[in-house]
């Protein structure tokens, strides 16, 4: 929308922002319609509408619609009738990229998961949390809809995570991978040390996917597999190495205390504790990725956020620890945070 | 998100755009509860969360939260602890303010709109429309949430309207306000000419908030509603002027000139015809809102899209009259449509 006043005080008054963020639905629902259609895989080195429609079997009229709309939001270009990929669409949108995170909009825009967010966002405040998704059991698809659009957010800083233990002076033995979903930080591990041996909790379910992408990466006869909570299961003991990716964001800080309490008898001497997480800097708006995901586990959890250092170093303190060590992995937006 | 990759063809190639869409609804819901909570109006010149969660009978965690994916998304700024709106902020999310746009948000995330968008999008695409909100009856609740809503939207283009016609030599004695909505256009050239007469058409429900506003403005000693379909009533003759704010994005370019034949005929000599819409130049593509309006009414309607000069052009031609001549609007993003 591209009405501006000036205003006395301060420069250019624009409505834009409000604008874009009244109809900023309607965009999660453009990159959703376009990547299930794969809109953009099949655009190749450009194509038209009618070419399009062909390719993707929908209405000349709806595509046409669609891709005018993503040439707006900066997705695609329109030269004549011929849209074509712009070089990030092309690295992140074309399945057959690499880097597609395509996926992850299972997720994101899953209904239950955007329900969270648009049935009553003014009561997620008014109660400084949510139901959320805490309510959902263990065998709900909601879970296993998160690990597979979420692979396609982790795969990446799971490679930064190993190489960064590939540093350490001696390679883990056996490694605990809490909450593993997709699995690829284990699985990223065990492919960096050829004889360490991984055991991946979570629910039955997301393990299939993890079990499957440990098959595909060739570490599944090193690759165990533990269905339940992180709160009640036996996990037993003796681990060199437990990891906690992308999983302390969705509980309140002592909660988070008592896992790693539970976490810190289950290591072996030497044993380390590894989360990655989304940290904000302590103004707690900034980076914007970090800083803005507590918005996301306000409206999704019960009491979760994302944690900043101050609060990582209290959490750690409660657990009888000596504090954190926090690294970033860029280009991601999360850190490393080593437990001491 | 700040990843930033460098890309060997075309310079940066990041993320951004990508992560923006599959969270975008998060923004939403965020401007959703903010307004809903009043929270702009509350900050004023300036608030902590303990003030702002106090003002707003709301958990000082969750408006802490809300506040601080507020500032990453330039809504506010904060130093310190302090909260405090931007200049744009102030102009249109503030209820004090005379251009204050929240109402907007009572409509663009009511529930019943989001769902066209957001149950299946690719399915709109495919089929090319949607049956949107046609199917519902006339007495449904959300036309009354649509005409508060976009009352907010369209206050500035009904000033602009009725200054252009001020300019006209003679001024118009007979005025139809087709789907009338909140009412602002016939009100406002109600406004500017003092024994002009308003006829207002929209569903009844509507007509009761049309009715409401011609009498805050002094108008309503002249101002006459018809409830019903513009399609079925029947609304007399002598019209020197009708107008169409906003209407024909809604239908196809056939079911237009069949409107427009409809409203020929009740024109008195001289009378006009003229509709406020958003135009997309010849590309499709630009100007931004105008262009991605299609995709809303692809979502929302049937058979529905922001027509263009020449489809316009079209549309007037089918109805037996000359042409359009379209005068842009700004600072909105809509434009004059005026029948020859």
């Amino acid at each position: 929308m591209e009405t501006i006043v000036e205003d006395t005080h301060a420069g250019v008054v624009s409505p834009e922002l409000v604008v874009d963020a009244l109809f900023a639905c309607r965009k999660t629902a453009a990159i959703r319609a376009a990547i299930e259609l794969d809109l953009f895989t099949h655009i190749g080195d450009g194509k038209t509408a009618a070419g399009l429609a062909s390719a993707t079997s929908a209405s000349e009229r709806g595509v046409r619609i669609l891709c005018d709309y993503l040439v707006v939001h900066g997705f695609l270009t329109k030269e004549g009738e011929q849209y074509r990929m712009t070089p990030s669409t092309r690295m992140f949108l074309d399945r057959n990229s690499p880097a597609f995170m395509g996926s992850a909009v299972e997720f994101t825009a899953a209904p239950e998961v955007l329900n969270n967010f648009l049935r009553d966002p003014a009561a997620v405040v008014r109660n400084g949390g949510s139901a959320g998704l805490a309510n959902m059991s263990a065998d709900n698809p909601v879970w296993l809809k998160f690990a597979r659009g979420m692979g396609s957010f982790t795969g990446l800083s799971a490679k930064i995570l190993a190489d960064e233990i590939s540093g350490w002076p001696s390679p883990p033995k056996k490694v605990l991978d809490i909450a593993a979903g997709p699995g690829l930080f284990g699985i990223e591990i065990a492919k960096a040390f050829p004889s360490t041996e991984i055991v991946a909790v979570d629910w039955g379910a997301v393990l299939e996917l993890s079990r499957q992408n440990a098959e595909k990466s060739g570490v599944a006869d090193r690759y165990r597999t533990i269905a339940g909570s992180a709160f009640d299961v036996d996990w037993g003991a003796g681990y060199d190495l437990v990891l906690l990716p992308n999983f302390l964001h969705h509980f309140d800080l002592p909660t988070c205390a008592e896992l790693l309490r539970k976490i810190t008898a289950s290591l072996a001497a030497d044993g380390r504790i590894v989360a990655v997480d989304f940290v904000p800097n302590e103004d707690g708006v900034s980076p914007p990725f970090p800083a803005a995901f507590s918005w996301e586990m306000l409206a999704s959890t019960p009491a979760g956020q994302a944690y900043r250092q101050s609060e990582l170093t209290e959490m750690a303190k409660l657990a009888g620890l000596a504090g954190v060590t926090v690294k970033p992995m860029p280009p991601t937006p999360a850190s490393i945070i080593l437990f001491e």
